[in-house]
C-alpha cells in the first residue's frame, strides 16, 4: 500500500503502478500523469453522447463513496459528488461536523475506520494538514483498507486540483506540443496558496518548462518549492512586475489572496491594483496564451475577461470533474471497460 | 432562450414551445398547462405499477440535478428531490449556506456558473426576489447554459406550486368539466402569500372561472393581481365573510398567515376565528366541493377535516411531486419515451 | 398494521408474520430473528462478488427512503444510508432540524405525513422517546401508510442495534451452536444505555443463555429488564467486579458511559479504571470468547485490543449495515428475488 506523504517533507517516493490512496500528487510519475490526462479526455468525450453517458453509469453502480467534507467547500464537493454520480457510484456525505458522532468524543481514527466499514472510498477535505494521510494510515491498519482521496487539507496538498490544472494546461497546448517547453506565470498569493505549490512541484515532470512567479516579496513562492525546482533543473524566475513578464507567457495562472490563513493583517498589504488581470492585461497576452484560475476569484480577475476565448478557467473547473471521474475509474481499475475511442 | 421575468412586472411574453428555464408560471399557455397536467397523470399512473416505476427510472439516469436551497424548505426540497429520483436523476444539494464557497466572497453569478459546470439542471430556492431570474441570466451568458427551475424565491413567484395547484383543481373537477366555469375561493393572507398570487394569475387561462377572495381588508389580494384579472376579463369578488360565500364555492383554497414577512406586528391583527376551516365549515361546503391548502397549515385548517373525502390537500401535496416529475420529463424532452397509456 | 409499542410498557404483542413498522425489537419472534440472521448472511455473502453486488442493486431501485435524523448520529445514518444504496434505494435526508418546515410551526404528525407523501419508507432518529411510534400512528391514519423504521429514539428502543448485536453474537458462535447456552457479560452504563436494554430483552429468545451485568450499583441494569428476564426464566446475575466473572464469559459486551443523559454529575462517579477492557483483560478472556461494543468507544475499551481476533466490534459495526439491508429486503418483500445460496 502506498505510504502517506506530507508536504514540506523530502521528495516522496514514486507511487506504485496501481493507484490507491491519492494523498500527494508529487508521487505521480509522468507516465501516470499522461495516462490520467488521456483517460480524462476519454471519459469527457464519451459523456457527450447519451449512449456514452449511460455507459459511464454502468461502470461502478455497485460502489459507494463517502464525502467527508469538514472544511467548507462547495466547489470541490460538487465536483467530486458529480464525478461519482457520472460513474453510478452512490454517495453519502458528512458536511456538518456537528452531525458527526465525534460529538460523542470518538477519535479521528475510529471515525475514519467506521466510515470505511460502510463505503468503498472516502473522499475527504479536512482543515488540518496531514489528516488525509492519517486517515490512510488508519484504514491501512484495518482488516478492510479502502482508498482515501485527499480533497484538500489545510495549507497542505490538494492533489486533484493539481491534476486538473495539469490537464487544463495540456489540453490548452494540445496543438502546440503540450506543456513541455512552455513559459507559465503564476500570480497572486503564491506563498500560501496550495494549488500553486502542488502544481509547481509537478512541473518538474515537463522538460523545458519555465516558471515565472509574480508576487510582492511577502507573498512570493516559498523556499521549499524553489529548492525542489532547482534540484530538478526547472528554470524559474521571480518578479514583482506582471507588466514586464506578461508578453512572454504562454499561460498565466492567477490565484486569489488566501485571507483565511492570515494570522495578523498580512493580507492588508497586498496591492490588488498591481496584481490583477483585466482587459488591459488581456490585450498584452499572446494570441495563443491562456488564462487559468482555480476559482473562486476575487478582485484579481475581472469578469469581463470571461468572454475572451483565452480565458479557460471555467473549462478548467469542469475539467476538474472529468479528471476526478478518471481518477475513480483508475482507482477501481475499470478503465478497460471503457469503449475504445 | 426564455428571458427572465420578475413578478409585479408587466404581463410577460408567452413561453416558447419548448420549456427551458421555469421561472414564472405566468408565461405558460393553456396548451402547455394542459399538456403538463396530462403528462402528470401519465407519470403518476405509470408509477403505480412496479414495472412502470422501473421504466421511469430508466428515463434520465445520465442526468444530474443540483438542489440549491438557501431558504429552508423541507417540503419543496423533498418533493423535488424525489421527483428527480423517480426519473433516475442523480441529485446534489446545498442546503446550508455556510457550507458554500460564498463564504470566500464569490459573487452569486460565479457560484451559479460553477454549479452549472457540474450538473444538468439547477433547482433553486432563494430568499431574494428575482434571484432565480438572475441565475438564469448568468447561465445564459455562459458557454453551457442549463435550465434553472425556480422552487420559490422570496415573496415572488413559486411556479411549481402554482402548477400543482392547477393540476389538483383539474383533477378534482375531472368529471365536472375541469376548472372552467368553477367558483374558487381563496382565504387567508392573500396579500403576502405567493402561492395564491401565482395561482390567481394562471386562472386567466380558464374561461368562466369566478374567483372569490376572502380575507380581512389588510390581508386582501393586492392591486396588481386584480388589475391583471380585470384586464383578462376574469370575474372576481372580495369579501371579509367566509360565511356568506362558502355555499357557492366549488373549491376553497386556504392559506396560512405569512408571519415571516412581518415588518412590524401585522400578523397580530389577523383573526383566525373568522378565517379558519373546520367541521362546521365543512358542513356548509357543497357535497362535490374540495378543500385545498398548500401546507404547512396553521390554525386556519382543523386536522379533523382530513378525514373528509373533500379534503384534497394531502393529495395536492403528492401531486406536487408528480407535477415536478412531469416538468423534468418535459424539460429534458423525454416525454416520447413514456409508454402509451 | 402493527401497533406502536413504547419501552417500559408491558411485554408487547408479537409481531405479525410480515414486517412493516420496525419500532420495538421486542415484538420479534425467535423465528423472525433467525430468518433475519439468515437473510443477513445471504446478502452479506452475495455482496462479496461483483455480480452479487450488482444483483442487490437491482432489487429496489424504484423505492425511495427518507432518513429523518434529528438527533445527530453519523454512524447509524451512514449504516442505513449505505444499506439503502446497496439495494438501489434512493435516499433523501433531513439531518439539520433548522432546514425543516417545522420552523414554520408545523405539527410533528403533519411533517411525518408530508414526508410519507414522497417516499416509501421513513427511517427516523429522534430525541424524544416514543416519537417513532407516534410517526407510525400518523402514517397509519393516512390513506397511504408506509413503514417507519426506528433508528433510535431517546433512551428508548434502538431496534436495529439490537438486531445487529444478535446477528454478531450468532455469527461469533456459529460453530459452537449459536447464542443458546452461552454466558454473556454486559459492562458499563447499563442503566442508561438503550443498546443493552434492547439486547437483554431479546435474550429471552435463546434458551440456556446466562447474562452477567457488570457495573457499579448506580449504573446497574434497571428493574424492568430484570423483571422481564425473571418472568421469562432467563438466568442472570449482577456484579461490580469484572475480575471475578471475566474467565467464565463467552462474550463480553462493553458500552460507553452515557454522559449525554446526565441531569447532574452522575457520570463523574463512574470509575473507568475498574470498568475498562484492555490487554490484561484480554489475557483473561477465554480463547474462544468475543468482545463486542456498539461504538463509539470511550476509555472503557483500549484500541490495542483491536488487533486481537476476538475483538469483533468492527465486524459488528459492518454487520449493522448488512442487517439493515436484510431488514429492508424483508419489509419490501423481495427476499424471494435473491439468488439461491
Amino acid at each position: 500500500m502506498q505510504t502517506a506523504n506530507l508536504s514540506r517533507a523530502p521528495a516522496p517516493e514514486r507511487a506504485p503502478a496501481r493507484l490507491f490512496h491519492i494523498l500527494d500528487p508529487r508521487v505521480l510519475t509522468r507516465a501516470q500523469l499522461d495516462e490520467l490526462c488521456d483517460l480524462t479526455t476519454r471519459v469527457r468525450i464519451l459523456a457527450k453522447s447519451r449512449i456514452g453517458a449511460r455507459i459511464l453509469q454502468t461502470l461502478l453502480p455497485h460502489k459507494r463513496a463517502m464525502l467527508y467534507f469538514v472544511q467548507p467547500s462547495t466547489r470541490t464537493f460538487m465536483s467530486f459528488n458529480n464525478a461519482c454520480h457520472i460513474l453510478g457510484i452512490r454517495t453519502s456525505e458528512i458536511r456538518d461536523p456537528s452531525t458527526s458522532s465525534e460529538v460523542k468524543g470518538e477519535s479521528f481514527d475510529d471515525s475514519i475506520r467506521t466510515f470505511s466499514s460502510y463505503v468503498d472510498v472516502i473522499i475527504m477535505r479536512a482543515s488540518g494538514a496531514g489528516l488525509a494521510a492519517q486517515a490512510a494510515a488508519a484504514v491501512d491498519a484495518s482488516r478492510r483498507p479502502i482508498p482515501i482521496i485527499n480533497a484538500g487539507s489545510g495549507q497542505d496538498q490538494h492533489p486533484t486540483q493539481a491534476l486538473l490544472d495539469i490537464y487544463t494546461l495540456e489540453r490548452s497546448f494540445e496543438h502546440r506540443g503540450g506543456i513541455e517547453g512552455k513559459t507559465i506565470g503564476f500570480m497572486g498569493d503564491l506563498r500560501r496558496g496550495r494549488t500553486v505549490r502542488s502544481l509547481a512541484y509537478l512541473m518538474t515532470n515537463y522538460p523545458g518548462v519555465r516558471l515565472v512567479f509574480i508576487a510582492p516579496a511577502a507573498f512570493q513562492i516559498s523556499d521549499d518549492i524553489k529548492s525542489h525546482l532547482r534540484a530538478n533543473g526547472v528554470e524559474f524566475s521571480e518578479t514583482d512586475s506582471l507588466h514586464e513578464v506578461l508578453p512572454g507567457l504562454d499561460a498565466i495562472y492567477l490565484t486569489r489572496l488566501q485571507t483565511e490563513w492570515d494570522v495578523g493583517e498580512e493580507s492588508a498589504s497586498f496591492d490588488h491594483r498591481r496584481y490583477s488581470f483585466g482587459p488591459s492585461e488581456l490585450g498584452r497576452l499572446k494570441p495563443e496564451g491562456v488564462v487559468l484560475h482555480p476559482l473562486p476569484r476575487g478582485p484579481e480577475l475581472d469578469p469581463s475577461v470571461d468572454a475572451d476565448p483565452r480565458a479557460v478557467y471555467w473549462r478548467q473547473e469542469r475539467n476538474g470533474m472529468w479528471m476526478r471521474v478518471a481518477l475513480l475509474v483508475k482507482i477501481f481499475g475499470v478503465e478497460d471497460e471503457l469503449p475504445e475511442r
